[in-house]
């Protein structure tokens, strides 16, 4: 059975019941969705943390040194990646990483690259179903990458219980292609490269970025994001990085922090996927097929009007 | 009737029809998509210009003075306001601005502030809709205002031929509170407050985004967007403004590039409208109302997964 397999950690079924639960196939979904229920009772029991970074920060070396560290202590990593870019191009962002090679051969880590979504979005969703199954394997920590360059750092948000953010010495954020609203996001900002020619003004950049978030907003009650430097590539900077990680996740069990945070992420999702859900027997329904072909023409062509063409295309779908 | 008299270009009537368009009431979705069907063929013969920028950077100044030109000259002008943000405080960017009742007092101008919202989403569709009513009323300018902070340039853009955003002299666009995206929409930008000791910074500040707007991706090939300084305050730079405005459109509507952009706006706004009347349809049924509340208390309470649960309400709802 492939809920027992993944109870005992087998990653091979693991991976079956990761395929299973990514499929778009409508007679996947009923299962899918069955085998996440049965598994609830042993999801959870892990410390989720979200990455971002703009291309070029150094996300996979710095998870590859990360990740050995959680695997040379005995805890088991998964590494998950959301990138809704590769819904066009179906690749990957830890697809074609000889980097994070080494960290993937041991026994310990489990290394899964970024689900393909669909044109009703997705991608999000199937990763946060992977976290689950992951927990299931009885893995305890769950990495979470992503691009930081489009909306996946709020999807991604919405999943994880910390939220590291990257940056590069030098550079306001607007430089680093990073939005103002991704650095509300991080609770920790790591300054990387913080070696060599570049320490100093790592440095400089790092007290640049703890004034900045003294004058933003801040949600958290038992939390105040901090900034520190570090150097994935020389292994630096990691024992601090790890004592900030534990002090976040005592101040938010001290508080029941994490215990709403996912709550309202299961909302959140229950949400999402009822949209996308929506979304996807309207648009797959063969009748209405030919008839949004029909309506597109005639709006193309000026003949009736957008809210007409909606309205018809509603009528037609809910009068069923 | 309604239709004859918003085609006399009854200014009263023409409110009226908007606030039937606007209106979220179930019994008024259908006269109104009947209406805007039948005012179609008058509609389309406007120049639609939107026009962003942040708080404080002189657009009801802006608007104020541009307006009184087109209005001067003897063309109808009609002014719309698109602010995702009232949907919560029902407020409106236009409504408590005492700078545009100059404006407002003229015959053939007619102000529309931002109408609400309801859950599921609905105020930039029916700013679209707002846009087809003054067209049949004989409005042959739409100046359409958004803030310049969310995602509502992005709508906006999805429903004018031509995107003004304002800017402040001095500071980066990330200082100005600008996102990357919204920048790339922009076919003319407006470095405003050209006057007194800010001129020559105005000045420094034109040259700079020139130069940025030459390394950024240019979409459109009929048009480069441009950067010009102008002064809202004192009248300064609007006849420029003017040729390049006039420049802009004659470009376009030698490769019909208006043509395409509308028509493609249409089927964007009729998915967006397909999208709100499905959740429309299934957050407003009775019986899933119920249930969905005895979800969302399973789901909070990790009884069950947002998956499954997801699944139980769409089945409910689908099996209908």
């Amino acid at each position: 059975m492939l809920e027992q397999g993944v109870l005992d950690g087998n990653v091979f079924l693991l991976s079956k019941a990761i395929t299973l639960i990514e499929s778009s196939a409508e007679r996947d979904q009923e299962p899918a969705a069955a085998l996440l229920s049965r598994l609830l009772p042993a999801t959870g029991k892990s410390v989720r943390i979200g990455i971002s970074g703009t291309p070029g920060v150094g996300k996979s070396t710095f998870i590859e040194h990360y990740g050995k560290r959680i695997a040379d202590r005995g805890d088991k990593l998964a590494v998950l990646a959301v990138d809704p870019s590769s819904q066009q191009s179906k690749g990957s962002i830890l697809g074609d990483k000889t980097r994070m090679e080494e960290l993937a051969r041991q026994s310990n880590v489990f290394i899964r690259p970024s689900p393909s979504g669909n044109q009703f979005g997705g991608v999000a969703r199937k990763t946060g179903a992977c976290i689950l199954l992951c927990e299931s394997a009885g893995f305890n920590h769950i990495l979470v990458e992503t691009v930081g360059v489009g909306q996946s750092e709020t999807e991604v948000y919405q999943m994880v219980d910390l939220f590291i953010l990257l940056l590069l010495p030098g550079g306001g954020d607007e430089l680093q292609g990073i939005k103002r609203g991704i650095m509300e996001l991080a609770d920790i900002i790591l300054i990387n490269k913080a070696d060599g020619s570049s320490a100093e003004q790592a440095n400089h950049t790092r007290k640049a970025y703890a004034n900045a978030m003294q004058l933003m907003q801040n949600a958290r009650q038992h939390w105040k994001p901090v900034v520190q430097t570090i150097s994935a590539l020389q292994g630096t900077g990691f024992t601090p990085l790890d004592e900030k990680i534990h002090q976040y996740f005592e101040a938010a069990n001290a508080s029941d922090y994490i215990g709403k945070l996912r709550r309202n992420q299961s909302l959140h999702w229950m949400h999402e996927q009822i949209r996308e859900g929506l979304l996807r027997d309207f648009y797959l329904n063969p009748e209405i097929k030919d008839f949004l072909k029909e309506m597109e023409v005639s709006v193309k062509a000026g003949q009736i009007s957008s809210h007409q063409a909606a309205n018809e295309l509603l009528k037609m779908y809910l009068g069923r």
